[in-house]
């Protein structure tokens, strides 16, 4: 199907954005002409952010903007839902629309409670400056960025259907706690279920091969709002929005904390859906593959022991493959080690491609992520 | 109960050790002046290493001396059977008793083929200089030693009966695939089934609150040896046992690969036995807890989040707790954050405890780990 990429962001029409910094806190605004309808799925932690108590409320009742804070989760503190809700009353009145159609999200540092004061200070200087241009969308990108280097912003148009986004996140990506939040626009005239149903499904193969299941931050949140301006079936939508998520998530793994490599993993072969993202995702949340990836280590053993850690298979069966660019090399080949040479060359990339073919079914998943670095350690070890 | 600490390893009496080293070789001895009853644990990995089908054909007949070798795991290889049943032979040869009472296990890179020619030297060596001394057990800790920096040995006598040990590993200790091997030695007079319970019912409190459940090895192993010299109550050798394996596995998190920090996390106040398991588990093995103990830095939020990624829990109700010898500081009361400066001064130290009450149940539970440093990264980017 033929899709177009776009210079817009989360601006494809009748929305805008806007974004302003100040020190570690940020604050940027999504903001539609009118009450869009919303789907949404939040982080499976047990104790969530106080933002994501507050948006389940609203969600059903549509929301005409979205304010997101930079430097501070709000979460694990005393009246972080009160502070939520003062955040969405200060948008609202600033705005002048409804506090109960003004989402909110928040991302940084847990435990401290959320600075009000500045967070006026920045709302004030943003909704001043809201633009319906892609220049609104980046500065929202850039306004929530925390330990990300690289702005993720994406448009993509199919059919007349757009798909706009922003989003920050997530740490080492796979296997913890780092918040991811991702942001949607769209025109999509589809009601609220289909909404729902089409973007569960979709981050279901996209940021979930991400950011390992049950793993998850309190604060992580995908949250979609259309203002149903462009009749489109539901078939194309999903279309597009899995385009969108998928790039999205390969995005955040580009930009995974000190990553220096960009691993996608394809297990194939599978014997069902279920072990081919179990085995998948165990290859890229492992730090031993991870730090031999970062190494530009051929050491296939790591990653057959990842796969052998969740789901069960044949050895003798077992190809391997590292793919970048137009390289390609056999590593394993009925689970006898290749040519390790050429896939040692193959690790001096910066984007790499695994390939598990199990030989023992049909079914096949896709994980992404990166390599585990010093620099990693650095970051996190440093972060407050 | 009166507990004494001996310097003798595995030499409990009775048994001979001896251990060698050559490059990246290493071959280590303990054997038994009879054949013993033996128990054993095995990786839950569904790809066993060849050692692994090896000795549990053998077991149940007994074993008299097991041969180790380090440098090579004998795993992911085509032959690898024939190659460790090579192995027990040329050992059983240069020992004069039957193969079939030789047990075995390997340690190392997988992937790549044993050198028999350089293990069957390293044997001859080894044998020729086995000993009842606790040299001996010292010369196989050491011989089996792959990232290990400190030697592993432990032997503990309690009511006459004693349990004696050597082992390495387990390199990042949670969450991956570093191999553990542990042997024991026990002149314990029960029977083969009585050695078994006792033994999976004490790998369950300590090897296994430290490798994470179904992200072993494939060549994780845990044999116990007795020659039944001493009338004991399953009560008694359960209790020096369970001491023998907690202490061993804090020897392990304390040697983590790049540590500079050892963990003890108790979750205690939890709902169910399998709830306080999996919440200390999830703290010891998440990679932005061990990088904020690496920097210091009292972050309880992703304590906090750790434990909300796997079980429910009433944020209002938790406190948590820092402790180093004497100094213990609050950090979290009643889900409220106290005093961090006191906390951050507590970080300081080598040893932490944590303890994190959920005051929602009567169960608890204790995990041990280590801070994830830049050294663990390079040490794994290397290793080859």
């Amino acid at each position: 199907m033929k899709m177009e990429r776009l210079d817009s962001g989360v601006c494809i029409g009748g929305f805008k954005a806007y974004g302003v910094r100040e020190g570690k806190y940020g604050v940027a605004f999504i903001v539609c002409d009118q009450v869009c309808d919303v789907a949404a799925v939040y982080t499976k932690s047990s104790v969530k952010g106080a933002h994501i108590l507050v948006d389940e409320k609203k969600q059903s009742n549509g929301l005409q903007a979205i304010i997101v804070n930079s430097g501070n989760a709000n979460a694990y503190v005393k009246d972080g839902v009160q502070d939520a809700e003062r955040m969405c009353e200060i948008a609202a009145k600033e705005l002048g629309i409804k506090a109960e159609h003004v989402g909110v999200a928040s991302t940084g540092i847990t435990g401290r409670k959320l600075d009000l004061e500045k967070i006026e200070k920045l709302v004030g200087k943003a909704v001043s400056k809201l633009t319906y241009s892609a220049e609104g969308s980046r500065k929202a990108a850039e306004a929530i960025m925390t330990t990300d280097t690289k702005v993720k912003e994406l448009c993509f148009e199919h059919n007349g259907i757009r798909v706009g986004s922003i989003a920050k996140g997530a740490g080492m990506i796979a296997p913890d706690l780092a918040t991811m939040l991702c942001f949607l626009t769209t025109n999509a005239d589809l009601d609220r279920e289909e909404l729902q149903k089409a973007l569960e499904r979709s981050v279901e193969d996209s940021f979930n091969m991400l950011v390992v299941d049950g793993d998850m931050s309190p604060n992580d949140t995908v949250l979609l709002m259309s203002n149903r301006k462009k009749k489109c079936s539901l078939e194309d939508f999903q279309y597009i929005l899995d385009h969108t998520t998928k790039e999205m998530a390969k995005l955040m793994a580009w930009d995974g904390e000190g990553a220096t490599k960009f691993l996608e993993v394809e297990v194939k072969g599978a014997r069902s859906r279920e072990e081919a993202k179990a085995a998948a995702k165990a290859v890229t949340s492992s730090p031993l593959v991870k730090t031999a990836f970062y190494g530009e280590n051929p050491n296939w053993g790591r990653i057959v022991a990842a796969v052998g850690s969740r789901i069960g298979f044949s050895l003798e069966k077992i190809d391997l493959f590292f793919e970048s660019g137009k390289q390609r090399g056999q590593v394993v080949e009925g689970g006898v080690g290749g040519d390790l040479e050429k896939a040692a060359e193959i690790l001096k990339n910066k984007e790499i491609k695994v390939i598990i073919d199990l030989n023992e079914g049909d079914w096949k998943a896709t994980a992404w992520g990166c390599d585990l670095t010093e620099d990693y350690v650095k970051i996190n070890a440093r972060y407050n």
